[in-house]
């Protein structure tokens, strides 16, 4: 069997979790690997349906990825999770869970999350009427020592995902791509 | 990949699923798989920590079982359920997302579960001191028509196991073991 993993992305709503685990997921069915994508959307429909958004019901959704992801990995899957996961501590846990864990913080300043606000709940949330809209009004905890940083402001998607690659080749998770030259 | 499926355990509670679920592991792990069971306990813990035995908070654990059935079998793993599922319409819900998927019901007379009885479980219930007990104070839909059925009271443990297995093999989800003869 071959060797599992999650690739564990954090960040705000916005930054472009999404878009990098698509465009990750394509880069690794080219390489031969069964990939599972857990976003946060999917998980609250069929995981934590009931789940709110208070700090305890957040960390309970993050847990259930968590073991999700971990089973995944022990059967030799590529997994990528997409969920904000605004609590350090959550995140420490899953790590702890999952073992072969790389932790990918997708970073864009909140200015610039503002002005792309393609659903307009950034403009929502900074008028005070959206309550635990993570990184105005619900705390987001950005990683201090992430196994990868991502900045998506300054950044291409093709960055962005070749730095990801680089490490998941670096711990041995996944072969070189052919062609690769130092 | 390998071909991944989930073997359903349906049955009462004490009617031998967990013990046919460490059996079969072992039949199966012989074969060269990766196998994962997702008993009850362990699914309460991880997945539904809060939900209680209420038709509606059953029917939500079991579709979460079958959600992360329905994941590792995609990804080649031999999975086995061994969680009550007392409901029907459940179980067929489960069947319809996971696919590759067998239905085994490990059947035992509720006169033999009381007699056997190790946790004192069913003289309460049946003494009327234990609500949602499943088979007394509780409902259990029987399978009407199951992929395979085990007797757990008149079948050994082996017995069982090798109906199960020869199901698994005439669908073509393991292969023969070696030196089997027909």
């Amino acid at each position: 069997m071959v060797q599992g993993f999650t690739v564990w992305l954090t960040g705000l709503s916005g930054a472009g979790k999404s878009t990098i685990a698509n465009r990750l997921e394509q880069e690794l069915i080219a390489r031969g690997r069964s990939v599972e994508i857990l976003d946060g959307d999917i998980v609250r429909t069929h995981l934590s349906k009931g789940l709110g958004f208070s700090k305890e019901d957040r960390d309970t959704n993050i847990l259930r990825i968590a073991f999700v992801c971990s089973l995944l990995t022990r059967h030799g899957a590529a997994v990528i999770s997409a969920a904000i996961s605004p609590y350090a501590e959550a995140r420490a846990q899953a790590r702890a869970q999952i073992g072969a864990f790389v932790e990918v913080y997708v970073q864009c300043p909140i200015e610039e999350l503002t002005r792309r606000d393609v659903k307009g709940l950034y403009e929502k949330a900074l008028r005070g009427e959206l309550a635990n809209f993570t990184g105005v009004s619900d705390p987001y905890e950005a990683p201090v020592d992430p196994d990868v940083t991502v900045n998506t402001d300054t950044e291409t998607l093709e960055e962005s995902v070749a730095k990801i690659l680089a490490v998941l080749e670096s711990r041995g998770y996944i072969g070189q791509a052919a062609g690769a030259v130092a």
